[in-house]
């Protein structure tokens, strides 16, 4: 008798940061419909914590993550992933090169995210955008959420810089915990500024702000590791015939949010 | 100029369930001291939640599992990973077979709970062993610890065995909360046995005692899914040669414990 091992497998290009790589991995398990092992996404998670930082090589000013991105992209289509999700924010502003390195699809974060918005009929609300420096001044969100015709609302005073730097910082130190109250602050400055929804456009923000704490921030937030984890799973079911139209995934916390 | 991206990554075979397997790549990471994200392990984890269930296919109730843990043992190796680990207790019934099916370490879960359990000096302690009735019944614990000197102490009543199960089986149900009672139940039922300490020793256990609550149990236990990453992370080191002695990775909640 021989077994078929054949399926069809998510890869995950994960390590930037570590834990922001295996917690997509476990918020894709969680927002999966299942009741036993056998109904959930096969996944392989390439997890290259070397791949330089992504920030400081797009600003020129480190070396240049984008051969190490080929190269995970790479080394998960050679392993038999049939798509790829990338859950980090920054590493997109390579999603062309990569792209273009593999036959296999790479799902765009900030695609998933204006999915997201728009499920959510945010196309007149003002969006704040919490991400590193680097994508913000790339204005890799501003962009795509225009071509959708959605608004959104940066800030780039040193203050709130700083703030989201040291949230980020401190999740990959391991110190979740403490990144809390920086990344509070920021949601607190984007309310400040007009903005009715913040969009957590680095993943290491989510650790920053855990589920359990988000209903005492000002404004609601939408997670850019669930949009992505959401995205993948409507990848993985497309070719599943019992597939059920997707069932909102965030409850809002604000009217008509 | 050509990079190389060559490096030493641990393999880890996952699925069993899919939570385990990625809260030991958590693990992993949170147990590594690091300050930025080059400093974590390259991990690849392989997770196949198609793997049929090892109990039922043990016990010759269900699916031979054993074609599907060899393939992922085979996939990893292909991958590129240096040494494997495996975050299934179950699964380590077939330990023999996987490691002949490879030319790279498969580490042995059960090994890594009895290191930890020598390092604690617990030679004259009597452990309590909560597992799958199948790991149980198999007598994979009670051998290995014999074998190192150490006193496995099992129940095997329907009520415990129940307990048990339905704790592995609420975490596999994404309701790891509700698993709490009927795991802490039958950490008190081998308390009442006269253990000193409990092995958690199938891998959805610690999902269902998270940290947070092991103070209120009325002993302490010994994670397998935190022994194994502390074995992961000393394979991964034994070639540093800044590699510093490990220092013990858990704090003791009981005198002598």
């Amino acid at each position: 008798m021989t077994t078929d091992f054949s399926g069809r497998f998510l890869g995950v290009l994960g390590g930037m940061g570590p834990l922001a790589g295996t917690y997509f991995v476990q918020r894709l398990i969680a927002l999966t419909p299942a009741t036993r092992d056998q109904e959930h996404v096969p996944t392989i998670l390439w997890s290259d914590p070397r791949i330089p930082e992504r920030p400081a090589g797009f600003e020129r000013r480190g070396e240049d993550p984008l051969p190490w991105l080929i190269n995970g992209v790479s080394q998960l289509t050679r392993c038999g992933a049939g798509a790829i999700a990338i859950p980090c924010n920054t590493a997109h502003l390579w999603h062309e090169q990569m792209s273009a390195a593999t036959n296999i699809p790479v799902l765009h974060i900030v695609g998933s995210v204006c999915e997201e918005l728009q499920r959510r009929h945010l196309q007149n609300a003002s969006i704040g955008l919490m991400a590193t420096a680097a994508t913000t001044r790339a204005g890799m969100y501003q962009r795509i959420m225009a071509r959708d015709g959605l608004r959104c609302l940066v800030s780039q005073t040193p203050e709130f810089e700083r703030l989201c730097a040291q949230a980020i910082d401190l999740v990959k130190r391991n110190q979740a915990d403490a990144a809390f109250d920086a990344a509070a602050k920021c949601v607190e400055m984007l309310a400040d500024l007009g903005a009715d929804v913040v969009v957590l456009g680095c993943t290491e923000l989510p650790l920053a702000l855990p589920y359990a704490r988000r209903t005492s921030l000002r404004l609601p937030v939408i997670d850019s590791i669930d949009t992505l984890a959401s995205s993948a799973l409507r990848w993985w079911r497309q070719s599943d015939p019992h597939d059920a139209p997707f069932a909102p995934l965030h409850t809002a916390s604000k009217p008509g949010v």
